[in-house]
């Protein structure tokens, strides 16, 4: 196909550059009431649960149609009683977003806010939750996308299980990569989807929830779409969907699973992700660029770049260029300063990494630019 | 690869059979930031809207993440105001969900039912309309996929336009294959999905919208993600979905529609339907199968037949037969018949249906069954 040639590598928080084998794995079609496929959706069930350390049947993958968004709703729907109170923690949009949800579905919310490049601190969460002993549940973002910070949820965890409250864990774009298991990180739930560090297509989100929990949460959702009981109670009913699943997806997502595994799981794929950020970030501090966010603080997810002071710098034509050269990359999403992203992760390796660094420094020559 | 060769043709409500170019138009990587991403998505809107006979600008279509239901929940939570009253014409199962999902969201609702093989009645709703000045919305099923029954949707639109109610069409299993024109239909809203007779696969819902109606929508939905309002209000602002799209199954849907325009829109379509529906019928009623509907009540998308009224016929064991042979066929989902469904919609031909006739026989032959 002539399109194939201009398909760009996708260097953004996703959907993401994929393997051709999980493509190919969509070129089939699958009745989704067949044995097969309920096949299918139990091994992708139970493989999600593997990389989250699930033993023993702790917490169960409930996969949700949709985007990563339509799970984080379905969490706080599902798992945050109507009469509950949360706090969220916000150091970028995909916390306001969900302040907005919990909005939506009339949950009361306090806000423990910092700078998009300032971590939530666990001594301060632990106090506040002394004080308010009305927050039932606790949600923090793995990796905030907005500025690709690390946020420490290990010592989140520890402070919110010590204080009796449940834990909701946004980790879209770090699940499969960042170490993440319910074994050292306490938590009613963690949410991610299809698309991010486990390389499959968009289309599938997931929450693996905390089995206690879960059973008691029956009639809490506002949205029968996104009730997380309901699509559960149907799972283990006759293993099913309730609603029809985006059968080629799934059957990706498989395969990307697969793949995730063959690399040596989540510490595997970390560890090509890791050595991605680390020749992106030095190349382009080599070209003149600085990085937002110092680098204790930095997932090896994405990297947000700021804007270069310089007159003939201009972004769309930057995007443009590079587009031209291969490689798709990010516009910026910080509230106060001016920026651009470039991810690491998806079927991406070091020399795409390099390639990418290149064509960055022929761009800047092209364009005059010297940092 | 080997797991093709046993993939089975589906004579189901869907997800379908589709063309291999329809899945071939997955294997790629979409950046959904980008120029052509942007451009697909429009495409892809503006062709269902010709589809649904929109001029002007009169209707507008939402495309949504998710399957079909999230599209009707969407519908639902956004259109109908919270102050709102539906009339839900209920004759299976999908009107039953209609229900449940107003419950869902606190909205007040009235259900006019039928019998799984009566249509309501266009004079019946009109009195009731009539009676009854609270009710704001009426919602109906076109095809009702429990028994494959055509409602009477143009008599219904006209008493509820009449009576100056908004109309709410879910067209989920008759999109694309049947006549359903907002010229000619007027109404508030269509409801279908990706992976019905546009013969894309599953993952995407979409709702076409009467514009003035949309326009008074904003803050109506209890759910963020399944907002119609605020996932237009995006499309308008940057041309971009809200959340992550499903790209790939977006581009095998701007395949299939170049596909269905190809055949001739929804009138080609329907005219290949009704051969194969015509073609089934006649095949199993010669094998002695008797047909749950009525011809004349009969929408050439599934047909329900009766369990044969044979100590032999097992339904499991006829099922893994004719899967065995290539052909998977659908459990019936009647409440008062024991019967089951077979499909004659998506990338299926007079052949294939000549051949499952063929295949049904033989099977009847192995399992001793005369009828």
């Amino acid at each position: 196909m002539g399109s194939r040639e201009k398909e760009p590598l996708l260097l953004t928080p996703g959907p993401l550059t994929t393997s051709e084998t999980v493509k190919e794995a969509m070129v089939r079609d699958w009745g989704s009431r067949d044995t097969d496929f309920i096949e299918m959706t139990a091994r992708v069930q139970s493989r999600i649960e593997r990389i989250a350390g699930v033993e023993d049947g702790s917490h169960v993958c409930v996969l949700l149609q949709g985007s990563g968004t339509f799970a984080v709703e379905a969490a706080i729907t599902s798992l945050v009683p109507p009469g509950g109170k949360v706090l969220v923690l916000v150091n970028g949009a995909y916390g306001q977003r969900i302040c907005k949800i919990c909005d939506y579905h009339d949950r009361k919310f306090d806000v423990l806010e910092t700078d998009e490049n300032v971590p939530p601190d666990a001594g301060v969460i632990e106090e506040y939750l002394v004080q308010n002993e009305n927050i039932t549940d606790v949600i923090a973002v793995h990796c905030e996308t907005t500025s690709g910070i690390l946020n420490p949820i290990s010592e989140i965890a520890q402070v919110v299980s010590h204080a009796g409250r449940r834990l909701i864990i946004d980790a879209m774009s770090s699940f499969g990569a960042l170490p993440l298991s319910v074994q050292d990180v306490p938590c009613a739930a963690i949410i991610a989807s299809s698309n991010k560090c486990l390389e499959g297509v968009p289309g599938i989100g997931f929450v693996i929830v905390d089995r206690g929990v879960l059973q008691e949460t029956q009639g809490n959702s506002g949205s029968l779409a996104l009730d997380l009981h309901d699509q559960w109670a149907g799972f283990e009913n006759n293993g099913q969907w309730r609603f029809t699943p985006p059968t080629q997806v799934l059957s990706a997502l498989d395969q990307a699973l697969s793949e995730h595994e063959a690399e040596g799981g989540a510490a595997g794929r970390g560890q090509r992700y890791a050595a991605n950020c680390s020749l992106l970030v030095a190349g382009m501090r080599a070209l003149g660029f600085e990085t937002y966010l110092s680098d204790n603080l930095q997932a090896p997810i994405i990297v947000t770049f700021k804007r270069p002071d310089h007159p003939k710098f201009d972004f769309d034509e930057f995007y443009e260029r590079l587009k031209d050269r291969g490689f798709a990359i990010y516009p910026g999403k910080l509230t106060k300063a001016d920026s651009f992203r470039m991810g690491c992760i998806g079927h991406l390796f070091e020399e795409d990494m390099s390639a990418a660094v290149e064509a960055v420094e022929q761009v800047l020559s092209e364009m005059e630019i010297s940092l």
